[in-house]
Formats: C-alpha cells, structure tokens, sequence
C-alpha cells in the first residue's frame, strides 16, 4: 500500500464504568465534561470493545496483551514473566518466572512477616547471593530485586511446566508451603521452586546483611518466597509482527514489563506517576514527541482505574476530565493524517471497586475513516456506534490498517 | 426443517471504500444511484462484513473462501492450488502447487527474459514436456501451460511442506534462485523444486519449440520458475459440507479456482469479462437461469475492484450503477422465495489503489428476515443494520439457515 501513517493507542485505564448513584446515574464518563473525546466521537467513529472476549473480566495486563494483538489464552500463564522483564531481567520464551517476596520465617520455616520488615535497602546483596544457583535437573535459578521487599525469579531449563501450587502461604503463622507439579514438567518446575525455596533459606539466613538485620533488631529477610507462576511466551518482538517502529508510554510497572518484554521502546515519562495527580499533560506531550521518531504509540493512563478501586465516582469523573485535557492537547499538535484510538482496557466500576467484564467504550480518530452518527463519547452513545463491538484483539489489526503497513493476506 | 429455499450470494469484489474527495467527501457506493440495492436495504437487513475479521487485508482468494464457510488460516498457505485448479488440472488435499512462468535465462541461469518473449504458442507442448517428471523422493510433477508464458505446477508425494523461499528473482539480471526449506517437509519440497527447475532448463533447452523459437530470433521458454506455493487443503466438496447445489458466476481465474476446487458447478457467462464493460446484464440473466436447476449461487463482479485499484471514484460508483441495474434485473425475475445476499470480498479504497482491511456492507434480502430500519445501502447506513457486523464466514451459516437446509447442531 501506498499510504504509510502513524498511530497512537492511548488507554484510559479502568475507564468503563457503571451509572453511579453519586453522578446522578450517569457513568463517570457520562458526568465528565469531555469536550476533546466528543469531538473525536463526532469525527470519527465509536463502538464497544471486550479486552478478552464478551463478559470477561479481564486483568490489566491480559487486557493489554490482547489490545497488543496476542491472544492472552495463549501467550498468558501468570504475570511473574512480565514482573522480571518489568525490572531488567533476561526473560527467554518457555522460562518459568515469579514474582517474589523476600519474608521472615522462624527455623520451622514459619512466616512471621511477609514483608521482612519491609526491608528497604541491602536486597540487592541478597538478590546476587541467590542468582546464577544451579538447582539441578539442568535448572538454573536467574534472581533480581525490584522494590521494597520485592524481587522476581527466573527458572531456565528443558521442559518446564507452570502448573504449580504456591509456596507463599499469603499469612502469618503458617508453614511455607511445599510445591506440587500438576504434570510431569510442573513436576520439574515444583522440585526447582521447592530447592530453591530451602537453599534461599540456607543462603540468606548466613548472610552478613541478614545477621546486621537481627543486631538492629529488624526481622531479617532470610527466605525468598515465590508467586505468580508464568511461562515466558515465545512471541516475536512487536515492531517485527506489526511493521512498526513503536513506542511504550505506561504508568504501571506491569504493563511496562510487557513493553519491555515485546522490545517496544520504553518512554518513562517525568511526573506520570500513575496517581490521581499524574501528570497527564506531559504525558501528552510524550506522545507527540515519541511520534516524531516512531510511528505506533502506546500509552497506557492509570487514574480511572485508581478511582474505580477506590470506589471514587466523583474522583474518576475528575480524572477522566484530566485526561480530556490531555486528549485535546494531543489533538491539537499531531499531524492530521496520525490516527488516534482511545479506549479502556476493562472496566473498573466504582459499585464494584474492581476489574469487570463489562464492555468498554472505543473511539477511533483520524484519516480514512467512515464516520457514523455519533457526537459524544460514553459507555451508552458507544451503543450505537459504527464501529459496533470488537474485541481488544481487534486492535491492531485496525490500526495497521488505518496505517496502511499491514500486509494483505492472500491475492 | 419443511421449508427449502434457494439463495444468491453476489459479490461485488472491491466495493468497499471510503470519503472520496472527487465524489464531495461521499464513498462510491453513496455518490452512485442505486434504486435496487437501496430496495433490497429497505425490504431486508444491512450490516458490516468483516472479511475475514476486523481490520485484516482480505485478498479475493482467501476472502472468497471465509464466505464460502471455511477458515483462510487453516486452509490457504498461497494461490498455487486455486491457480491449478482453475486451468483444469487435478489438485489433491496434500499436494503443493504453484504458479508458473515460463522465462528465458542464459547458461549461468541468469534471468535475461521473466516472460520469455511473452511466448504464445507451443507452451502445451512444453508443458507436456515437464507433465509426469520423477523428481526423487517419491515425487511427481504434474505441469500444464495456462495462458501466454503462464503455467501451472502441482507436486505429489508425501508429507510435503510449504515453507519454502522463492527461485523466481523476480528480476532480470539475477540468477535463479535455489528453494530452501525450513522444516523437514519443506526441505523434500525444496529439493523437488530445485530439482524440477534443474531439470525444466535441461528438458526445455533441447526443446525443438525453442530451437526454432532461437532461428526465429526469439528469446527461448528455456526453464520454468515457480512461485506462489500453496498446501492444497482437504476440503470437503462445497455441495456436501452446505447440503445445497450450487453454482459459481466468477469473473476471476483465481476464484474460479477455488470453485473448481470445492467442485461447485461453473457457469460462464459470455461477456463477463471482468472489466468495467462487463456484460453485468448477461451475469444477472445468467444467475436467475442457474437458479433453475441450483439452490445456491455464488456470483462475483470484479469491476468495482479494477476502479478501485485504478484509483477511479467516479468509475467505480458508474461500476456499481451498473451492478444495480443487474440487481434490479434479478430482483425482477427471481422466485420470491429466494434469498438475496449482496456484499463486497473486501474493500478497495480509491484513495489508497489496494486492498484494505475496512469492513464492507452487507445486505440481505428474502423471505424471513426480521427488517431493520435503514433503507439505503452504503458503508455508512450499514453502521446502523440489523445485522450488526459480522465476519465472512457468518455468510454460508447464514444463508444455509434461511434457505432451511442447516443440519440442527445438538438436539
């Protein structure tokens, strides 16, 4: 094709809601003041969206992994994948990866503190001692620190599976749990985490940091309790399965560990802090800037979602209203001819204070477009949208589309 | 079920497309006068048609087979077996075929001539030169000329892959290339090809056809360069997975092809040329006289594609005009009882000159239809259908329910 165009994908994250007796049974979105998202409703073309599939209630990251063009059933065990490449790691598809906690256990390996008295500095010691630990069967143990009492792991080895029961107990007073493998690779996977669980013991009880730890009087963190069990998807790099140069703007650390893991370029904005106080305007303006060098931009605001957990009505009213602002300040500084998609990756009702299956609203801006009758932007003008219901996974082949870089199947 | 209907299926390939300047910001489809398919609209239920799914480049091939009920990523890996098809020759489920140009090259195997001389004759002895040639391995070559330096090749052995790259350079001044495989069953496929190749220069060479083609001063048909392999799928007959009698009015070899493939009954009709003085009258007449002794009809009327590839707006609205005054011919002479599905297999934009992966409009028509409320047919009354959106392979499903020929799936 001819035309080669650029795209932005910018997520409002937890935006779908449900009519909140707080707004006068409107949704949030219905009671913000959204002057930039109805005119790009009016110009372009609107409809609902399932992240996953119709009714689904979808995670954050499962949301995004199929907004990005995978089919999360496929590609998604858990999130431990993207918490370790989130934070650095080398994470090669079929490795087995957890998030981690550093926790205290008394000599019967009972939890007394989840949280290793929310250590705070030395986890990177600790983390070099367990890295690089041969735990047998041809497994080795890949280990770093993240924040606070926080780490990931990554098991590398043949053949190993994730169907896994958890060592964390998730509470105080209990014995850390051994792993069971529900097959022969879980199997595999169970006896790693198991030695690795025990040796971390070993390992860390005798650390220096540790015996300073228990001289101040703080609970040391000496063992290392993984969770959040996934295998590493053998996926290609984004820019090569989508023939784009793309940009990854994302609050959340979890998203961002999927930018990174998909070697999209990562853009940390200043001040986008992923709060009700974000600084949407210069994440706004990080669009602008990133399209000047890449031609797809993902970004991904988290306040809604903040609100909607928080069970906030008002508040994600305001904060929708926040990112209007910045809607209008993208519209007014890209090139006409960049297409433009803002959506939800769930809903996050304030009724509910969590995640839901509930369809989002989508508005696709831009050139080329049909426009259908639509003028303002919400959950129940998107009902009679043009664009009828897509999926999330309907994303991309869309926007490559409007871009004109995807290739024709067939003759 | 008691009631047996039949049906129409009529494709006007290319027709979706989008704002045409030339036509006041109006797509073909608005700015042309279409009394006919605005009846149809109004009497029965429109909505958008994703090809193949939403937002994915459709070619005709594999669009054409999502509508004719089956699924383009599990049966077509390229042209080659439709190629075959369509000039007569034998095609099984396992065979891999290919198109074929016959070209000119000097001792080094260095392309001098793509179309060798754009040869007219004496390529049916040539081919029958190649036809039946062991190529090791348990493989055989079937070969046969198509028109000008054009040919067709099918392999048949076992366990034969498609993964295979190119020998044809598509250029002049490069020297053939040599098939590489890239899994064990692709590899037995490169070496029949390499092999096929080898021996085509060997046995075309000493050809008389070219000796004399040599005293006559004309570039030599000297090798035979496939390209455009293709799996041939193990489909099932058309007749007997849909319980109907069908036949295909195609402009197009290739989706002449793939009818011949599902064994359906092809109709020429003289003056159906494919072009946009095709003789859309006669293809009218032609469908309501198959309809006597066929209760399913698939018609495709490729001039909306050629304007739009031309990038011609006002061609291509003239085009779809015209295919209205067929409609109206059909619509005029028809049982009542018959069902009328008219859509496009894909959309080609003027402003583009290819194929997009827009969604294109689809009305039905016939008895038994709950009505909708729009009565005009475009891409943009289409938003508002009844139908909603739905995908190519929703087509056979569909019609088969109306025409009351469905086997009931569960009890």
């Amino acid at each position: 094709m001819s035309v080669k165009r650029k795209a932005v994908v910018l997520i409002a994250d937890g935006l779908g809601d449900r009519l909140a007796p707080a707004l006068g049974n409107r949704t949030p979105l219905e009671a913000a003041a959204t002057p930039a998202l109805d005119r790009l409703a009016a110009e372009g073309v609107v409809g609902l969206m399932d992240p996953i599939k119709p009714g689904v209630v979808a995670g954050s990251d499962t949301a995004h992994l199929s907004i990005l063009g995978m089919d999360p059933y496929a590609v998604y065990t858990g999130r431990g994948p993207f918490e370790a490449a989130g934070i650095g790691m080398e994470v090669r598809g079929g490795d087995v990866a957890f998030r981690v906690n550093f926790s205290t256990v008394d000599d019967d390996l009972v939890v007394t503190d989840r949280r290793a008295g929310r250590i705070s500095s030395g986890t990177d010691q600790l983390a070099r001692a367990l890295n690089g630990m041969d735990l047998g069967d041809g497994v080795t143990a890949f280990f770093k620190e993240s924040v606070a009492h926080r780490g990931a792991l990554v098991l590398r080895g043949q053949g190993l599976g994730a169907a896994v029961t958890d060592v964390d107990p998730h509470a105080t007073g209990e014995k850390v749990w051994t792993a069971v493998g529900s097959d022969p690779a879980s199997e595999k996977t169970a006896r790693a985490v198991n030695t690795f669980v025990r040796r971390s013991f070993e390992v860390l009880s005798a650390h220096p940091i540790n015996q300073e730890r228990i001289r101040q009087g703080l609970n040391p963190a000496n063992i290392a309790l993984p969770r959040g069990i996934g295998v590493a998807p053998d996926v290609a790099p984004f820019d090569e399965a989508w023939h784009v140069k793309s940009a990854c703007l994302v609050e959340t650390g979890l998203i961002r560990g999927i930018g990174i893991y998909l070697a999209m370029d990562i853009i940390d904005v200043p001040g986008a802090n992923g709060g009700l106080d974000s600084d949407v305007m210069a994440t706004a303006q990080a669009i602008v800037d990133a399209l000047a060098d890449h031609d797809f931009v993902l970004c991904n605001i988290k306040g809604p979602d903040v609100a909607g957990h928080d069970g906030q009505a008002e508040a994600k009213a305001k904060m929708i209203e926040r990112i209007d602002s910045a809607v209008a300040h993208i519209y007014a500084h890209i090139e006409p001819d960049v297409s433009l998609l803002f959506t939800g990756d769930h809903a996050t009702p304030c009724e509910v204070g969590d995640h839901t299956g509930d369809p989002v609203p989508v508005v696709i801006w831009g050139p080329s477009l049909v426009p259908d009758a639509v003028t303002t932007f919400s959950e129940r003008a998107a009902t009679a949208g043009g664009l009828g219901r897509i999926r999330g996974v309907d994303v991309m082949p869309i926007m490559t589309n409007l871009m004109g870089v995807q290739h024709k199947f067939g003759a």
